[in-house]
């Protein structure tokens, strides 16, 4: 793509693409055909058997064998699984949601909770010989997933786990593949032997037969309609006292002897689940990049639009005014782009660094536990960026946006389930707070009690971003940034930086400080839940940071001069634009001027001037190829790219 | 309903259902059955069908008539029309949507437009023997529609009008009711007689014959499927050369002599324009309501469901938590039921208004443009509340949200194009600014260069409010707010309503000084698109202020004293959240200290604590009767709302 004729969007698009962009421009050939988006026009039913279909192709581009072990039949390449599945969501949600249940969720818990006795199964599941689900949420309990209420009870006189749902809440719910397709279950479940409960396990249950008949004590439920998503059939799964054999509990981390004797290399039950999730991880890095791809493409949609639709002429010159030449076009839309750009920067660093720790390449301490914590971190801030660009884009394309022929309305739809399953936004935002906040507290657990007040008094900021695994580059930036900072030059990386830094660490510390101070008082649970605000938004301060250290390392590697300019300015815009969302906060805690504030409003309304112009290679660079945004009302020009202004009486 | 054994509930019902509460009394009984609801398994050509034979019954409840003057075969109650259409909106807004189109826009343009010579003609489609649609919209031109390009040529020779579509971008589009069920259209377009066009007039263009074929020289087509609203046919419409008899144009405003002669009694043609739309204000005046019956379904959906849904156990307790009583859910949910009450007020003054103003017992000079003003604003405020109120409902029930049976996806793809038709939200919200800027202007026109200077200095708010028509109790509050207003008493009416006066105001006044500043330099449309982010906000604070007025003079109608103390703490939550939203505006331009904009903050944490003990009561006074609601979630309470919490090691 950066070849000698190489425009500034290739230059651009190479970045944006990351270390995977051979994997993207392979997917962006093969799936370019109409046998691979969705036809609105078919039932829930139908719709499903058409992305059973479209799998079966899939299947033989060797995308699959990518996530897997070569020991297990695959390739290992868990980066470039990931990016070449998050191509789906180019042609079709739902055909990515299913393949990821598949070969993701369903697949990863065979490959990472099994041992080598559940190997078969691997091969046959990447074939699809074998469909599977992954039944994990249930209707009583969807976040709290330690509280799960299905059993799985051992019976050593026959060797068996009896997989049971004892209560209504119980059932499995919205399990991908559960409606008609699958015929296996990755089931959580309590895990009771010898009359105690070893907490969740994962083991495997069939759950039809191959007709597609519930097996018996197995009862499945049609989800039904959803919001979107019409291909993926989403059921419930009921258990009565259905019996497995003993192997079939994927025993990586715990397991079963015949004789009903538990054992597990990691005796802290907490830690055990926590370690059994945690391999997970791929689940959550896979939706934040499906999210974020599918609000490319309404981005990519809308832009294109704006920059054609004519309405209201200019009355200094008769001409009518293309919408993308209005203020409010351009604000509504041009830093959508650019947060799409600092997200594409982050996806790529994350995808990576989930490659090295999956590959063995990075065996650091606590390597693990960042990435899941940074997979939560960017799960969210990529989910909710695609509700909201995907939204805008809808309402910005007027009428034309609201018919599904356009697709901004499927898009909006598939994705808009996407900020709840992979972890509730809210409680992942949390999560990532909390991690933060223990970071913090084991710093200052020893410290007396003076000895907290004269430490809390500091900054305490370095305590926190020295976990989170800051490049060189940064640090650089960082160190730069103590020269002082004048007023006005918030156009420098290490102010902006210092400026992000500054929101977390004084949200963190303060939080911290309110917890402390009122667990005293009112009992930990009551504290927690009164600060849960500002929790959130410590949580959303960090997400911040993440985002924009990674757009500074990834423009750090674009060479092209023009690209790299270009990629500065969305940077700009991407900064002054989370600064003006929070620029009461800043003001309130005195880290801006009102002065510093306005010039904040008046940057964001300069930077869009100055992109105008680029707003086509802004989008191109996107890497959505034209040929995969199939809305109509961009291949109908004569309609909505109007002639002359018509005469009217005044 | 407010008996001697009404509960608080009761009372707030009362006020929250205004002036035509028994008209929504009445409808909650009639229209509380199963076939008055959508099926959502139905494919879209049969949920029209299935509209269709709704609107049949609908027709025989009397709830059309009320829409029309007597002399044309209705009971002159425009404002019980609107009201009693808005509650088809807890029914089913395909329904609602197709009702307006028939009996509202189609209804109305014959109605308002037409004379005599077409009263035929709404006796047959108040009952449904003639079913037309409203032709405006087309593909070219949206919110422009003095620009609307379709051409209706006079030949004196024939004495008809030929109806033509010039150009691609000509053809009608979004049509309600064209793709399938209309056989005649309110067609709007330029009219050409004598050579020379007079700007865009409506006439009655038949496009069907009895068996639903096109009629010569008209090709409709099927916009096929939208984000929602299946039930709604919409379609397009071009015209060839269609002749229709030359007492077809709708006539009221103006006329077409047999040879050819125009004739208007409102001579300038831009103010012909405006008269004529301003006619079908009552669209606008019903989107904004039925948009908000959606957000108010939503609400109480999602707010029960909060009420029982339990995840996450207390650790001191070991019960697991309702989610309404987490910090983040009430504040996720209960800020935008004290918006649905305010703007449930706001909507009941708008409705009487018009009213008035349609029934001549309001003959101000001005009224009618300042309801057209209002109904403008409260489009936006309410359209715009539903898109975010029910998304938030959406994600705030997690997976159980995302399935159709709950109902939340249906209304928030049903009501997400609202805040595009009958006026483009944007567009609006700039109509609106543009209102306030010019009122304004004539104030300060004859001034010279210095006395502009010097009036500008001084606050220009009076200006703008003394012409919005605020009554007594309101002016009797603004008097009051000019005692010393001290720090800290943010719960003070008279206070609260000076620091949304003083946001518009500064607003109104700094964009005009903005604009004019700029004039000279780069010309009007330069000048105005520069400021046009600065315009918009100036629009929304005087949105925000109308519908704060509203919600004061809601609550001094309230007698019982538990519901007026929860009406005022729901309507100090609205405020505190409004200015919440905007602290960054209020502190940089110095009309409040860092310390009150703290308070604001902990003043919304107060209030969700204060209410939340009350939340049912107050989802039930909103009106949507719970069977009515249609969530089968809140039906399955052995499912959500769970037993004893299990054991589960830690």
């Amino acid at each position: 793509m950066t070849s000698g004729t190489a425009t500034t969007a290739d230059h651009l698009r190479a970045a944006l693409d990351g270390p995977w962009a051979a994997v993207r421009d392979e997917a962006r050939t093969l799936l370019t055909g109409e046998e691979f988006t969705a036809d609105p026009h078919l039932d829930y039913k139908a719709a499903r058997a058409r992305v059973l279909e479209q799998m079966k192709a899939i299947a033989t581009m060797g995308f699959a064998e990518r996530g897997f072990r070569r020991e297990n039949g695959g390739t290992s390449e868990p980066g470039a699984a990931v990016v070449s599945l998050e191509m789906l969501a180019y042609a079709d949600l739902s055909l990515w949601v299913k393949s990821g249940v598949q070969w993701g969720l369903f697949g990863g818990a065979v490959e990472n909770l099994g041992t080598e006795r559940h190997r078969p199964y691997i091969e046959r599941l990447i074939s699809l010989d074998l469909l599977g689900c992954f039944a994990m949420t249930e209707s009583g309990h969807g976040s709290d997933v330690a509280n799960l209420e299905t059993t799985a009870t051992y019976d050593p006189q026959t060797q068996e786990f009896v997989v049971h749902s004892p209560t209504p809440s119980a059932r499995k719910d919205y399990i991908g593949g559960a409606a008609e397709h699958a015929r296996m279950a990755a089931v959580f479940a309590q895990l009771i032997t010898g009359g105690e409960n070893r907490g969740v396990h994962c083991l495997l249950v069939p759950i039809r037969d191959e007709n597609g008949a519930d097996l018996p004590g197995v009862t499945t439920y049609d989800d039904g309609l959803k919001g979107g998503l019409p291909g993926v059939d989403n059921g419930r799964i009921v258990f009565d006292q259905v019996r497995v054999p003993r192997e079939n509990l994927l025993n990586r981390y715990a397991d079963v002897a015949p004789d009903g004797t538990y054992s597990s290399e990691i005796e802290n039950p907490s830690r055990r689940f926590f370690t059994t999730l945690g391999t997970l991880v791929r689940g959550r890095v896979s939706v934040g990049g499906a999210a974020a791809a599918g609000a490319r493409v309404a981005l990519s949609i809308a832009v294109r639009y704006a920059l054609r639709r004519r309405q209201f002429s200019d009355p200094d010159t008769g001409v009518e005014t293309v919408l993308l030449d209005y203020r409010s076009h351009q604000r509504r839309l041009l830093p959508l782009v650019a947060k799409s750009y600092a997200l594409a920067f982050a996806q790529n660093d994350l995808v990576r660094r989930m490659h090295l720790v999956q590959t063995g390449q990075d065996l650091e301490a606590g390597a693990q536990r960042a990435l899941e914590k940074r997979a939560a971190g960017l799960k969210v801030a990529q989910t909710g960026h695609a509700t909201r660009a995907i939204q805008e884009c809808r309402e910005a394309c007027g009428g034309a946006g609201y018919l599904t022929e356009n697709r901004l309305v499927t898009l909006k739809a598939d994705t808009d389930v996407f900020t709840t399953f992979e972890g509730d936004n809210v409680v992942l935002t949390q999560l990532v707070a909390k991690e933060l906040l223990t970071a913090y507290a084991d710093e200052v657990r020893d410290l007396d009690a003076l000895g907290w007040v004269r430490f809390a008094a500091t900054m305490a900021g370095d305590v926190v971003r020295k976990r989170s695994g800051v490049r060189q580059l940064i640090q650089n930036l960082k160190d730069r940034g103590d020269d002082p900072i004048e007023e006005g030059d918030l156009s420098r990386r290490a102010v902006q930086l210092q400026l992000f830094a500054d929101r977390e660490d004084y949200l963190v510390r303060t939080a911290a400080h309110r917890l402390r101070a009122r667990a005293e008082d009112t009992g930990p649970f009551e504290a927690f839940n009164n600060a849960q605000d500002h929790i959130l938004a410590a949580g959303s301060a960090h997400i911040d940071r993440l985002v924009l250290e990674a757009f500074i390392e990834g423009i750090a590697d674009i060479e092209d001069p023009d690209a790299r300019e270009l990629a500065d300015w969305m940077c700009d815009l991407f900064v002054y634009t989370t600064i003006e969302e929070n620029q009461a906060w800043y003001i309130m805690h005195r880290f801006m001027s009102v002065e510093r504030a306005k010039a904040i409003r008046r940057g964001v309304n300069e930077l869009v001037d100055r992109l105008r112009p680029h707003a086509l290679t802004l989008v191109e660079a996107m890497g959505v190829p034209e040929s995969m945004l199939r809305a109509a009302m961009l291949d109908d020009a004569s309609v909505f790219d109007r002639a002359q202004p018509i005469s009217v009486p005044s």
